[in-house]
């Protein structure tokens, strides 16, 4: 098998890729890696190195449905054609591919439509953590004249609310800044909660950010209305299966460089939002109760579930 | 008036104190001063004085009721002598000081050896920022030998959980540390939680550092008993006159130096917990309802209340 | 465009027409004036006159999805028909508002035969406003045999709650009447709760005549059984979109004639009851929880989304 | 007896004195009379001629603590004295009459002061129903040179929130007005809840208005602060020995004039504030839970519990 | 009509046959022994002879949906075979009947691989009554190499615990009994609960031995994990249409012999567990919200719905 | 020290006392016959006795504050006495003890008053357990004339509910039995709980037999108002001091004879049960909230402090 893949499937590991789109993008290009340079015969050759690569890709990292559900596509639009001949199956890799990338963009494009109109002219939004579906939704409503505030979280270990703060200010969007426990003193100033997802699973609970379950928790104690904005190419099919979805867990040096020997320091680094603190899911299909996730990503995207 | 009171005041004010403790030492300490050097003649030139040191020393600092109580105990005693000679009224203030110091240490004392009958063998307990009349009685149940482990949180901004975890660390306890957010998904860990108190108001709500709230919802969410370690002392009388309890807000640099221009940082220093969420107040006058602390401490402190 | 478009959407936008069924009629008889009085020849001419009747009827009034609903069948099955003539599809306009009717009476029907069986006897039904569907699913029970009890609401402030009583006395079923405000104190001696919808939105929430948001809370409050009777028809797919249902709101005179000046009256006409306090929609689809309303109105009216 | 007490009770039963301070005063006013009347020689005979006026005056309406207190408090204070001749007796009346009109006056005044504090500038406040003891209270904001906005219920079936809108509006506040069923909607627009009170119960729990009840429950749905404004005074130590607060209930015809025959209309005066709901109460005593409102009481009015 | 079916229908009412599993297949060994049986010419007198038996059985037992949707299953599969002659159509129940069972094993199987999964080393598994479905799950975890320990409640009256009991302690679980007034103390230890289901409604509520609503609300309180572990084999349609699902009632000597005469011993054998309580549902389908069971159980068995 | 006191709390510890009100006669009983067989001389001697008599039935059983109470007040009247020959204090024991006993009884017949106030004709009472308290009020309501009806839970292990049944139908009143788990299934036709307690905490908790504290939360669950019927004399002060209520654990056989051997049956007596589910403690004080128990008991038993 290509080295391409072997590559890819370690950067992921080391965290050198992040970003549940940009590790997703890292896995496609690694397939589109291997099917340049596969030295397969056959079908059977072919399909037997897009196994091992799902194989090494799927081990990576824990907590990525996105990436894993562009390797399924891709492979299942292998194993749906009726080429017999590896070089022409490998040409199908790339089309796949380029497929699932413009449903990515597309479905950014039209989450960001849908949400874009939840925010009214006044409203205080309040985030979490660092969501390019989110940002992107607000920079639409932005674009559409509308004026609105926004409240982010620092988001401790590293910081990307950070990277929400700035983005917010670039777009000119009055913005304020609080340490993740604080939430519960600001949620009350808010009308609106929007984080985005690193997963979704089969009961309809969001997986996200370390801290999204309790703002969620919060908003709910407040009576705000709390949205994930994200893909349902994030659902995790495993989690159908019975699978709990797994809680990647960090460096301990995130949270306490230097720190006393024999402290145990736990950084995971998300943890899970029960579907009945979520007004609605956000996503390419309009806006869904999380209770129908499953439902409605299987009508869409029947071959997640193969 | 001496300069002690100036000084002192302004050092509060500075954050140069720091703690509700040390806060109130000092405060005594420039009431002393201002007793050993006063020039004044008569009763009313002393009182006036006094009067004057109060106005400065509660103004220095909100959230600071134990200095404020500190120092009415100390007029209220000045008051109540029939000394008519200010030199005999200012050696009053010594024995009040003392007298308040004493208290304070029979307070935290007793408070120990109460709170520790609630740790048992094989516990976790989940604390959140530093206090040391929580670890004061964390470190009594390890003297009677108990064994039990502990959970922290870091507490951004300051980061006091890092003195906890070493105050545990080197009484050679177990200890877990976590960020903030992460209090949801270890609190189930958790047998029992255990915080300190910067204020308690007339409703029976306790303020303390920001994210205690949240804890305290958890620990409700979690049904994990959430118990109040603190002296009564600390009880707000001006909220009972309908004031509400001023939460200090602290510098935007302690969240994030170098933060972009534009951006508004809050950083409130602590947040209000509702009655409700508390299971009880442990305190010299033993284990109560939140919701009596109020009557209690009348009874116990009934100067607080002139 | 026909002249009957215009008055309609004006007699709608009066108030003149009340009731989502009878404004769904008026805008289908406009649409079939529109058709018999056409003068355009082509297809395309009476497509575009169809659409101009659109936007005046869906500007009309808000919170009216029946309505919409209805022009949107009625338009999909003109557009689906391959006729090229004017004419030909003029008629089409026609054949689709019986259509539309019939499976309007025959919801009703439905949803009264399915909604009396929870009527059992000697239990006390709890109401709020008038509701056709409501009252016409509690004569058939009454019809049945059953013997039933009725609170009802006055229903401020156009008092259909009155409307409501007196339907309730002429079937011969005892019933007390209250102010509004006396519903968490009657609530508790009735055994079921039943209201009528305006619209239902992608989430799963309902909206109804205003303080029905209310009453769901307060049969949360005292675990009743909470059941909104409706047909799916009223779901608003603007609401996928990102749309917010928006509130009519009324003239300030059904508060208060002769309200003094500068006092702020406000009358929305309805409110919003979550999810989560509906114990199930009792609608032509049978009896099925609130989550799941947009994916059944998917699967029974696919047309309503495109 | 006098006659005046026989007018004074049924003047009360028929509604024709309305408001708890009202009654007492009207109450008070009897005795009086009484007093100045009586042809009793011994102090048995006065003191049985007070007997059967308490009996009557207690017994003309329900839900009247207040009246009752005053009643007890006269006859405490006459019970109390040590003169043997009924005229020296009759004396004591007045005196204590006038004492407790003076405490009543105090009690207002100082609510008022207490319960200005926690109006900041910019909040909007909340309130149903008309009480004079939260109108006085905002009219002291008010003119302490706060801004602030009011919300208002109608207050079916009497309509008494257009006196509470008129007040305010007269105060130069801006007020919005709405149906009481309208609630829910608004109160998250409120930063504060503010109502009187009718009587207040052994458990500290809260009668007043129809209504009450659900816009405390509205409030704790939407993590808003819940006040009732009130002088202890209105307790009622019947409670404490298990009777049930009485709710009054009032004429049909409020509710509606020429209803069918028939129609059973239910029209209770009053609902029951459950404590839980109440985040402190605005007293003569200060701001307090209303968990210890029957020990406050002990403490500050002994004779009531005799 | 042939004996069996009576003979069947007789021993199901005097719960001569107990457990879902075991009144579907005596159902079925019925339908069996009537299509041997008959003497029946054209398809018209055998459909006859079929609706007749489905009468009986439907009527025997309250709570039965498992059984009835096997009935449904044979007598859909009868109707939609073109087969015109009774003897064919006789052939045709027992291959249904066989699929029927096959499908029944094969879910039993599939949920118990998927619950296994729910299943980590080191947990504590609260359940309730004997649920074969939930011990098959236990035993296949077991077998995998887990290791777990099982609380389990007697489950009055009729101790069907001590069976849970017996099986976990021959597969070699440490098991922890309790009375079911006990669970709330017990549940706090427990990672999560597990219990069966006899019957599930449109709503998504789930019907299953008494108490379980309760242990439902108790792990809800303790934020405890609650999952049903069914077959959707067991949906019961009728509650689709309005009925309300039955609950059976046994025989007082159940709960007391020789009870004094005129007591009143209630004894329902299931109650309502609310969906909101259930985190999933572990069925055939995978795990999946209580929400969606409807209409997953539509997608999967269209034929229940006819 | 004599033999009376160790055979008392042997038979205590043995159970063969039961019943918090016999346990503390007993006690009381064996402080009498060591008074009256006494050999000491001096008061010293004889307190002696008295310590090493409280230290043996103190550690007789758990649970059981009212025993120690009563142990308490007599040694506190020794105390108190200026006596100082051992004749005169043994003599003071048996007037203590009298005392004691005179103050239980007026207590219960106090309780039972102010109770059956709470007993309004028609009601539905619901109940858990024997409690002598209990029945002694409902006896008191029957008395009066009112006609009710009661719901008696088993009450597993022992059956006490049984009891209960049979005094209610001896008293004439309705009475309907099932097995604690159907508490939810029938609590929703209840109009009030009424429990006793076993011991009171300084938190406002009340100990009751096992399965106590479900019933409160389904009484909060459907919101029926839960009563706890209890003299303050089982307050337990050890609470105060931090010492957890020790719940008592009673013989696996009472739950299962010859259960399997390896398995664990845990039989734990009382549970808790939360202050916020109780609306009111029915005491000698009358009805007062949980919240303030301490503080009322504190007011009418200083002596339980010391």
């Amino acid at each position: 098998m290509t080295e391409a893949v072997r590559v890819a499937a370690e950067r992921i590991r080391r965290l050198e890729v992040q970003g549940a789109r940009n590790v997703a993008i890292a896995a496609i290009k690694a397939l589109e890696a291997l099917a340049e340079e596969t030295e397969a015969k056959t079908r059977e050759e072919f399909l037997n190195e897009l196994a091992e690569a799902r194989g090494l890709l799927f081990a990576s990292r824990a907590t990525e449905p996105l990436m894993r559900n562009a390797v399924r596509w891709i492979i299942s639009q292998v194993e749906n054609s009726h080429e017999k001949q590896a070089a022409a199956l490998a040409r199908r890799v790339s089309s796949a591919a380029a497929q699932f990338l413009k449903e990515l963009d597309a479905s950014k494009e039209c989450i960001a439509e849908i949400g874009a109109k939840r925010i009214l002219d006044g409203m205080v939004v309040f985030t979490h953590c660092h969501s390019s579906t989110v940002t992107y939704l607000l920079s639409k409503a932005k674009k559409e004249g509308k004026t609105f505030e926004v409240i982010c979280t620092e988001t401790r270990p590293a910081f990307q609310g950070r990277i929400t703060a700035k983005e917010m200010l670039m777009l000119g969007v009055k913005t304020t800044f609080i340490v993740d426990s604080a939430a519960r003193s600001f949620i009350r100033n808010a009308d609106l909660v929007l984080v985005g997802a690193d997963a979704i699973t089969a009961e309809g609970n969001v997986i996200n950010k370390i801290g999204t379950g309790t703002i969620a928790l919060l908003a709910h104690e407040a009576r705000k209305p709390f949205y994930v904005v994200t893909e349902l190419l994030k659902f995790d099919p495993a989690t159908v299966c019975g699978d709990y979805e797994q809680i990647e867990e960090r460096s301990p040096e995130e949270v306490w460089k230097n720190a006393p020997e024999k402290l145990v320091i736990r950084n995971p680094a998300f943890d899970v939002t029960r579907r009945d603190f979520i007004h609605g899911v956000i996503c390419e299909e309009g806006v869904i109760p999380p209770h129908s996730v499953a439902e409605v990503t299987r009508r869409r995207y029947p071959w997640i579930f193969i």
